[in-house]
């Protein structure tokens, strides 16, 4: 039986990922405790990384969909730092979000709202978190959005 | 009767800001265990947002200002963790603090001391954090630093 | 006896620096349960800061170097915090690694692999961590790499 938290993943129309692999001599996450600490998850969909600069190439609401991808990642994460059950996942602790910006662009927040939106939409109350939200001036493989995050278990 | 935190606050000629609600879908803190993580807060007074580029048009003075209005921000979101009582904070563990910085501009320790100085100035002992400083290309609504934080509760 | 990791980091060939102090106000480490926070490790050698910028004028192994710096700052503090004794060291759990880029530098991972190869080579097992890479553009004092870190105490 899937769980209440993977009926609503469902529901939204939305498929996990599988939880990427990192790419070096680091893991996806570390449990300490009943804290789950994740990796940087960047942005990446079916067709790989979702490169892109706010403020130069990349649009508000591409950066919108690229915070999304972020967050679908950490759940991925999550999940398998659950052992499986997304229903195991107390809360949503913490998000640290970089978003590959130009000098000039000022609007990280409304980009990390994919994230922190899709998030609540997937957890409910559990999913509220807290958050920075801030710029870097690239990010690996020039991906648009990078998050990592603390994830409570029950 | 005032905590002797809250008596050092005003002996130090400083008022507490209403704790920032944020401005998206998240919450200001998350207490998990006896760790509080509070959100990124931006520099801001009753002006609103300090807005500025250390290396460009805003100097070292005023980015240790700012770095105080974050450290004013961080304890106000505190207090509310500690359902009010600033006595109930046992330690501040954790500042992660980025400033608004041109590539060249490299002092950005010496503008996050503005918030180190005023914890310790507030919490005595107890406000001497682990940290880390770096700088961001570009900031929220193009504040000079944003700054967030894990207190820990007795 | 030296301890085993202590063993390791001798056959290894490293030495570790001094537990470099901090600059200001704050401390280099806060323990909170068996959670050790440890402030931002800049880039340092007994040559002093190691400065320079990735896709300008430093390239990717004199990165990885730096960020082996940071990684053996960041041992030192642990067993400052351990006091002295680098076997209490229960696991690493976290690094968040600022790399200082040039906009189109995107090789933040292979820079950081520098801190996360060596600290598996120190712990093994246990030292393999949860990351995040991200870039900054600029530094304190102008060096390459900034790394902070969360290690757990047995």
């Amino acid at each position: 039986m899937a769980s209440s938290v993977e009926t609503r993943i469902s529901e939204l129309g939305l498929t996990l990922p599988d939880a990427p692999a990192p790419a070096a001599n680091y893991v996806p996450y570390v449990v300490s405790g009943n804290l789950v600490f994740i990796s940087g998850q960047i942005a990446q969909d079916a067709n790989g990384p979702i490169r892109g600069r706010l403020g130069a190439d990349f649009d508000l609401e591409a950066g919108v969909r690229a915070a999304e991808a972020c967050a679908l990642a950490l759940v991925a994460q999550a999940k398998a730092a659950a052992g499986g059950d997304l229903d195991r996942i107390a809360r949503v602790v913490k998000l640290t979000a970089f978003v590959n910006s130009t000098a000039d662009f000022t609007d990280q927040p409304k980009v990390v709202n994919g994230a922190s939106d899709l998030l609540v939409k997937i957890f409910g109350d559990k999913g509220r978190h807290a958050r920075a939200a801030v710029s870097a001036p690239s990010l690996p493989l020039g991906v648009a959005v990078e998050i990592d995050g603390i994830f409570e278990l029950a």
